[in-house]
């Protein structure tokens, strides 16, 4: 049960190794690859190729510009492939997400957000957790945490305002 | 094994029909729903709720416009969103792109081309393949096909042109 | 007389104060919540659903990226909403502001400038003066105090540069 | 408790009518003018000072291309202003939602999705139901139908893909 | 032989400041307004009526965001108006760009780059050249100095690089 | 007191004549031209190097896709140039309108609409009744006409609803 | 002295027979490929490793939406690529115009306009004459026959109008 | 055997530098210079029409904003001209990048990615590589050394995430 995680390049990898700690957060394996679906791409080929036969089952794929890396992963793989879109040049994203999410009839990648490798993590473990009981649970449980959090923060705007408010 | 397809407007199906055979054809049942995130919030709400219970693995959640549908859904469950954005206003899908892949961390949504339908049911079945040795064999042989049908359509273009190059 | 501002992060707080302090200056009531449509779909549903109970008269949604808040409470609800899209992701504000003014025909939200917070509690008070002469009034003084500022400060420019035209 | 639909162009009337049409099921009052920002700015500013004088309480204004007609309006009145961009250039659309939701603080207008001059109606609708509990009941009842619309149509979809599934 | 030139902010100023110091240059009289197409219409308004009998030949007007105020002038003169589209919210000079340059048949606004005024300094020295021999002379003279500047600093960069290239 | 018409292609003539018989009804000469930037620069060049000397006093410029014509022309005469983008390609006009809006310091282009040529012509009759009081004279009639075009068709839209919102 | 033209899908063919046709004029040999970059990334794949080898100097890829061909081919050769964006999708070209240009650094792709195939096939011929003066020469002789046919066309559309402009 | 690298602005050749030093590192001679197509013309003009006779055979031109410059060049020379688009404006390059890759039929320009001044001079060696074998041999090793290090960095950023892997 391990999904894999590979940039375009290693300047990505601030934005990504969020998604790797979620995954680890949840106990599933992950490992960690550059490579360039242009310089290098034949490194790009062989882990696609190889990655069902290693235990992979999901992939996730990161890439700025013209983001290529997750398309080319999915045509040499039926595992699942996870896109995010980089913004990584003046174009602030839209190249990189237009590359990523505009795949043509057949070879679908499933596109994050600009930037939203940490949801890319998230997802990879709703697939595993289809066919995994513990895992669905877990999700449950970390959205009930990401409630709790999202409304101890809540509680600290509505004081602040209701103090503001209270003043002559 | 069944996957869900919901839709925010009946005049969308033409556009979704052909996901819903793409699942047929692979012998994944599918159930399909026509609902609206905004006009019908509480059957969506109660569709996205009940899906896992009701054997649900994965929903396929297709909207125009501001297209909030697949990320409604995906804030009542935690089986895989997939959303297709449909070109339905003068602004020619940017709308439903921008409105369904830029989700907020912690609640992903796998976002498909503009009118991407069907690679959301190739999706699907990518998703359900991880668990299930049968489908996976299937999705490599409909790639083959689809590799055969690329290179029966290739050969018509290269004859055309060989064709009309020879000519004096 | 009171009106609801609700922002999808406290990290947006900092954007919608002057909203806030607006409406205070009018003498209108304000709550100040945060809630996500995503995180915490149930909060948002309660929020929406019981407002106009609570003496809630119009409610300004704040909200970036995927910018679903407004429209999902607008779903809730018949008060009128107010969309504020914030500028939180590199696509600068072009996705909360598609995601909030593209609603479909039946559920209007009324969408105000990217970052445009302060505008939507003058709207509110807009809305509220419709049945309150008082707050026309102060509707037209707050117009006046506006227009005396602009000229004092547009007095400035124009010396700043006759002196500056009046060098040899 | 009369509402002002104003458009820059009798062009624009085709998209408008529906608007016109909504308020008269609500049993609202509404004038229909045609007045050009720029074209006859004097109509524009006449028909804006006067407006709340007149009995209107709300202003619709649609236009397309550079579309300044609802701010300029918002300049001349404090009554709430409701903007519909049209898709009336090559620039479909994009260019009338910028010039009518980037209003500067302190003067804005409530902007709907392009060509969503119905959403215009409803909204306007919504804020006379602020202080008539008779508007606000029947907003409801006008939610419930269009639910019931989407309903019906619905359930069409989903019988006639539940007779496509049973197909052999 | 008066040049106008009106913004919409005072904080428009230093972004200004360099237009009417072109004007300076080539002896034009130059009048600086600050005005506001919304908070202050009835100032605007009058400038705008008044300006060919104050001698006003040319009226350069810049505005960010919504950015009706050349067009509101255009709407109430005759003169020439030249329109300068101020970067000024995160949609990065778009909003203000379309807002100024897609004016309706019948009013044209002479539109300059995203944060042009220089160029519409120039353009309006140009326009009173139309007329004025000895002003287009200056022209003449002024694009002779600009190409020998940018000569100057050409020469610089080819010298730079020659050495650099003569490095073993 | 001539002005010059030039355009990218003979296919922008549709586009470009009413322009052309606006000039003709406030008695400008107009001549016109079809002259490609890339593809004969050689007579876009004696075109615009000549022009003053031919007695043109404003020059109108029309191109789509990447519509230097206008800034080449500028480049070769300090004459005013009013530039019409085109929209011409899949792009939209947002091509066109860039690459003739977005010109350098020092070297100004009066941009127009999107297909906005009417407009150019307009507005070259504005520059030459800078100097000419018989076609200021004209300006004004023609506005006043416009305006009562406006009014007449404002008036037919009043009674269609009118009549409609009399039925019962 | 071969160029090989290859595009994503048979559908593409009817905007590339052109380019081919211009390569014959040239006398250029031609050889024309359909293969997907993602449904037979094998073919391309070959495709590109070989073609130096073939014989193949210069290689014109074309491809729709996220239109990777281009790209990935140029990341399997060292001969130039030149990329043709093709309108295939809602977005207009923008997405293919995006995944093309933007590649990252190492591995260029010549980048034409949207559907600007008949130019690649020019821009072909262009890098062949680099090292062939009878091509060269041909070139010429092509940008006269260019300017002769636009002057013809141009002579046309000015005497349409002096016809028209010498009416009473 | 010379390429020559020409820029709009002399603030651009930091941007430039880059590309120059790359064809020195391939033993390409490179000549630089900056030159406006519009506010230098003539040295334009004079530097294309002539570059093919100074035994130049490649053209790198860059420019920002309504970037014609490349454009200008194409039309002089049937040299392959190389355009990079550059970010110099608010708009972030959108401009630069489609007044550069969209020219019309007849006059092509290879355009690189927004800000890609390095890939220009790759693709430069490209061009000349197609009848150098010398050149092409350098291409391969120049991509064999690209890819070593991107593998070694790779290695980096895998081990610093095999090690955060492997805490408890």
């Amino acid at each position: 049960m391990k999904v894999a995680i590979i940039m375009g390049s290693d300047s990505d990898w601030p934005r990504l190794e969020g998604a790797a700690k979620v995954l680890k957060s949840f106990g599933v394996e992950c490992e960690v690859i550059v490579a360039s679906a242009h310089r290098t791409p034949d490194v790009v080929h062989e882990f696609a190729a190889g990655a069902a036969e290693r235990g992979v089952k999901v992939i996730i794929a990161a890439a700025g510009a013209a983001a290529h890396l997750p398309g080319v992963i999915a045509s040499f793989t039926t595992l699942p492939v996870i896109g995010v879109p980089i913004a990584a040049t003046p174009l602030a994203g839209f190249d990189a997400l237009l590359s990523i999410v505009q795949m043509p009839s057949g070879i679908p990648v499933a596109t994050m957000a600009v930037d939203g490798a940490k949801n890319a993590a998230i997802f990879a473990v709703q697939i595993l957790a289809v066919g995994n009981e513990n895992l669905a649970a877990k999700l449950k449980e970390y959205r009930k945490q990401m409630a709790e959090e999202v409304a101890a923060k809540a509680d600290k705007v509505t004081k602040i305002w209701n103090e503001e408010a209270a003043k002559a």
